[in-house]
């Protein structure tokens, strides 16, 4: 596995880097983050996977969401990836909510997504190999978050792989995709409308209905002025499924706080203690 | 004095705001950020200025720079203003280091630029008196900082103006734009290559040579991985004319930190700090 170093710049203490590879699993180049904290000169640390939303690349939430000064303190890598395969032999779509920027961390397995929107198994498998072999990254411990259609990803991921991530946190979710408008389209293209027995697959609601709670708290700040709301979000969803399951979550309902970074940097020391206290024990 | 809301944000917890003005000093359309500390909603609080660098507008600073956490808990409001005059009727160079996004913080003389480059008179007055009679800030405690060409911006806006700033810092400021290739072509176009002796007037040494040592404390941030360090920045120039006059200065040699604001976040709350402290006694 080879990788280019975009840049690297300090930061806190530690290195916040900028890289490429060419991934095998999505059949092009990509390009992630990765904050080193100081810890890491000295040995192993454990990784924090950050998934961003919609239109959002690597960079988003390494400038915006403000996680380097308490990684650093913490001890904790921060990986953001990307949100989709890119290029122009990438399949693409006009639409802000559909093809590049918007692979929605699942395989597709329609035409002509399947070839290359494969995020899911990207984010489980591929990157992780990469990451601990570049950097002193303990491959045991890693918690995972996500904002948007971030969360969507860090839910499902988390979900469907209890064994592999100590703790689960989101900002503001899309926690239903089989409900909203912004899943609904996206799984009818990536995974075709008719294979709705598909979906639930990547729907956190459907999936802790279909598996039971997980042994963990799961954190979740949702802002209460955020305009995605009441007809993408619809946090109560997860919230209904928790009580009905079991599910130990707490669930923050943020006044005056909309979608944007702003309200991600306000809480992010709260998610990477959460995920600190996980990682850790 | 009228402007208009484009957006405002929840940060912990007090108010991220962009506004559009405008400003009869620039004969045209101007936008800016301010913070609303949470102490805001209950007393006029001091404002800190931040002047951004090259290239840059107020986003830059208020999504990069991560001030928003302390200037919460201390209760500051933190204003960037853009970095010169903008639009399709204001003069313009192709050069990312001349024009629009280039205005060094002066009152130009020359044609075409004098008509609107005169960001040291709309930083100094026409945007202060707009922004205390907008929100609950209290003029009488004003302090400034900035980075790179608002670095220069802040400390020779400061050392003309002792009475109307508390406290100055900068963050890889150019000191000496008379003995650097950045300043020595601004200052030629805005004011005439003839024109030298006013030149003084916008170069942070030459003032604290002219005007003897201010009774403050001067803190000065400057990475040792900084790509303009040797041929722009120069903090020896700055350390010597401290050293000349009696000048208390406070310069840290930041290793592997470069121009980023990776760099500017990572020292951020130590500036807010120091501005505090003036504000406050």
């Amino acid at each position: 596995m080879t990788f280019e170093i975009i840049s690297e710049a300090g930061s806190f203490g530690g290195i916040q880097g900028y890289y490429k590879h060419r991934s095998a699993v999505l059949g092009c180049d990509m390009r992630f983050s990765v904050y080193q904290p100081p810890a890491a000169q000295h040995h192993d640390v454990p990784i924090l996977w950050y998934l961003s939303g919609l239109t959002c690349t690597e960079d988003n939430a390494t400038v915006k969401a403000g996680f380097q000064r308490m990684a650093s303190e913490l001890g904790l890598m921060v990986v953001c990836p990307d949100t989709s395969p890119r290029g122009d032999d990438v399949p693409n779509d006009d639409a802000y909510d559909m093809g590049q920027g918007a692979g929605f961390y699942l395989d597709a397995t329609s035409i002509p997504w399947k070839k290359n929107f494969r995020m899911y198994s990207y984010i489980r498998d591929e990157l992780p190999a990469l990451v601990s072999s570049m950097f002193a990254a303990d491959e045991t411990r890693q918690s995972i978050t996500g904002h948007s259609m971030g969360g969507h990803g860090a839910l499902t991921l988390f979900l469907k792989n209890r064994n592999k991530f100590k703790s689960v946190s989101a900002f503001a979710p899309i926690v239903s995709p089989t409900s909203c408008p912004w899943g609904q389209k996206a799984l009818s293209k990536y995974l075709g409308a008719g294979n709705k027995d598909e979906w639930v697959d990547y729907d956190a609601c459907a999936l802790l209905e279909r598996d039971g709670a997980a042994n963990v708290n799961i954190l979740i700040d949702q802002g209460l002025a955020d305009p995605f709301l009441q007809d993408q979000l619809m946090p109560e969803l997860f919230e209904d499924v928790c009580a009905k399951v079991g599910q130990d979550v707490t669930l923050r309902r943020q006044e005056g706080y909309d979608h944007s970074y702003f309200f991600i940097a306000s809480f992010i020391e709260d998610h990477l203690r959460h995920h600190h206290k996980a990682l850790t024990t």
